[in-house]
């Protein structure tokens, strides 16, 4: 094995796949990252058997690809990024040199690493699945930020770290909840397909790190797993099983006061209150009439009290308790200019949607205070 | 107690007073910040007891300072902070509405927080000790880099976590040791002073970071404590006791080898070997000639090696092994373009310079390999 290449192209291809490597793997070649050079490209290749990605070189102006000699091995990932961030020119040669003794060559630096027999790793089916469907990354990349953040993180209900995907009639239902809080979003799709999914929100925060702006995602899925294409990365994730809660019954449909706010004045309100907290939780009361929003936090020790303006108010005086995390990351998630809050209640869900748009809903439970 | 002033200044005070707060304190108060408000400035105190800061805001064009009434009260660190940080307006108010219950308000957000009686505050002394010398922020800063980061981090030798300061006839030699590297500034002092020192490193570094650019630093000491006095800021800390080595007859005078290299390539070379790494640390081997140095460091797993070329060489060739992060943080303290290093041979400790200036000495004794 032996090539040269571009410093910038081996090292960014370095970071993305080194996303899956497992330092906890009880296989120490997963440890490592694949590298297979073959005469017109070389692959890296990273998996913790949850996630799995694969990265391809191929020859071209920027990455100035020359191999010398075929070949595969499996490097440390961690010695191995360390060494091409510190060589000290913008190619890099590496060449296996002993058995499997690896040279890594700069301009007046030279870096030795031993490495693992290729054939020591695991075997990654990255084979693409029938049922596929694309998104654009910057969809895409919204669709993970509006939803998974909703997820939860206890495995206690494994289904529920995950973001559900539910296609049928032309529609694609994108719901993430931790029974405290829903976020859901509605995508049209241009197929008819069909099929359930929940993909780990772990994973989907992976693939939104590694998009590309402008890129077209082809995303296929089988009932084990997806398998997301870009033009020389490949990232495939496990499915996490078990039927996903249906979700819509708990959607108020009917509501008795609409609040209309700027997003920014209620988020830097729920902010400024955030640093007051019972047992580690910031609790948020709103007290809302037609004239004004009253946003109250308060502990033991201290309080804050802020007044905002609303846009629009329609129905009786409310208050209102809950947890500003939920409000604040919900309303952000929206990422809109004016938001309408719609409550039944007290003590009843409520729902956060973007004045302008339909598409996405956040739900939140409010809290029972006794002050 | 009740005022307004600009929430920059009160801002910038309450940072550099919470240097001192000690979150681990026994006494309550100690973890809060002490404001005096008088009726042309307020003072703000905080004290761990070994470092105690105060900062004084007068009225001014920049602090807007206006005092309604005068007062006292100790409040919570981390809660101050986190308020005047989150005050919506440039001007803030501060007021005791009700016994210890403090008002702070911004434009359209206001905090409330329980204080602590003055009265329970520790008398802190910030008397002037007569003993008093001058240094510009610059060179005190500059004294602090070059010299604190040799100090121990142990306390089984206490007085060794200290910078000893020992002036006597015109002369200052300011000494940081941890027993395997030293670091030595000899600085030309006014007055014909007298005293021998040592200041704790810790309390050093934190004078560091609040010297203004530009401002002259009266530096007062008595056998007990050292304090700072700058415009509106006093620093002091007390001392540590015990009688500090006698160092100079460590530095040898007399050497087999001397080699002149670029700060800047062997920091480089030593920085890009420093992820080699054996039970935490990186050693690096120099094999040293007229025409090259060849710097090696190598791990059971990993090796690196880079040559670079001496500006110049006197002597034998030379093979020399130390702990990487010793020499780099020396060399980098010297901050100069070309540095000289003089060896008394492999097992002896050897001494880095500037090229331009004899000030400082950083000294770092070899590591015995078996390689």
């Amino acid at each position: 094995m032996h090539f040269k290449v571009a410093k910038k192209q081996l090292l960014d291809g370095l970071n993305i796949v080194s996303r899956a490597v497992s330092l906890n793997s009880p296989l120490p070649s997963l440890h490592g990252i694949l590298l297979v050079v073959k005469e017109d490209y070389i692959q890296l290749t990273a998996s913790d058997l949850d996630i799995s990605i694969q990265v391809k070189i191929v020859n071209s102006e920027d990455s100035k690809l020359e191999v010398a000699e075929t070949g595969d091995i499996i490097l440390d990932s961690k010695y191995i990024l360390d060494m091409i961030r510190k060589i000290d020119s913008d190619e890099v040669e590496v060449e296996i040199i002993d058995g499997l003794l690896t040279k890594i060559s700069g301009a007046s630096v030279n870096f030795e690493i031993n490495g693992i027999k290729a054939e020591n790793y695991p075997l990654i089916d990255f084979s693409k699945p029938d049922n596929t469907f694309y998104l654009k990354s910057d969809e895409l990349k919204e669709l993970i930020s509006q939803t998974c953040f909703a997820t939860s993180d206890k495995e206690t209900r494994p289904v529920l770290t995950g973001l559900n995907l539910k296609a049928e009639n032309g529609e694609m239902k994108c719901v993430a909840t931790d029974s405290y809080r829903l976020a859901q979003k509605i995508m049209y799709m241009e197929d008819n397909d069909s099929f359930n999914i929940t993909i780990p929100a772990k994973s989907l925060n992976e693939v939104a790190k590694v998009l590309n702006n402008d890129e077209e995602i082809e995303i296929s899925i089988s009932d084990k797993k997806v398998l997301f294409s870009m033009e020389n990365v490949l990232i495939q994730t496990r499915l996490i099983e078990g039927s996903y809660p249906e979700t819509s019954r708990l959607i108020p449909q009917n509501f008795n006061y609409e609040l209309v706010v700027d997003a920014r004045d209620i988020l830097s309100a729920i902010d400024r209150a955030s640093f007051i907290k019972n047992e580690g939780v910031s609790i948020i009361k709103m007290d809302i009439s037609a004239s004004e929003i009253v946003i109250t936090s308060r502990s033991s020790e201290v309080g804050s009290v802020e007044t905002i303006t609303p846009v629009s108010y329609v129905g009786d005086n409310l208050s209102i308790s809950f947890k500003g995390q939920y409000v604040y990351e919900a309303i952000r998630a929206l990422n809109a200019f004016q938001i309408k809050i719609q409550f039944g209640g007290e003590m009843k869900p409520f729902i956060i949607k973007s004045v302008d748009n339909d598409e996405v809903l956040q739900l939140v439970l409010p809290i029972r205070t006794y002050a």
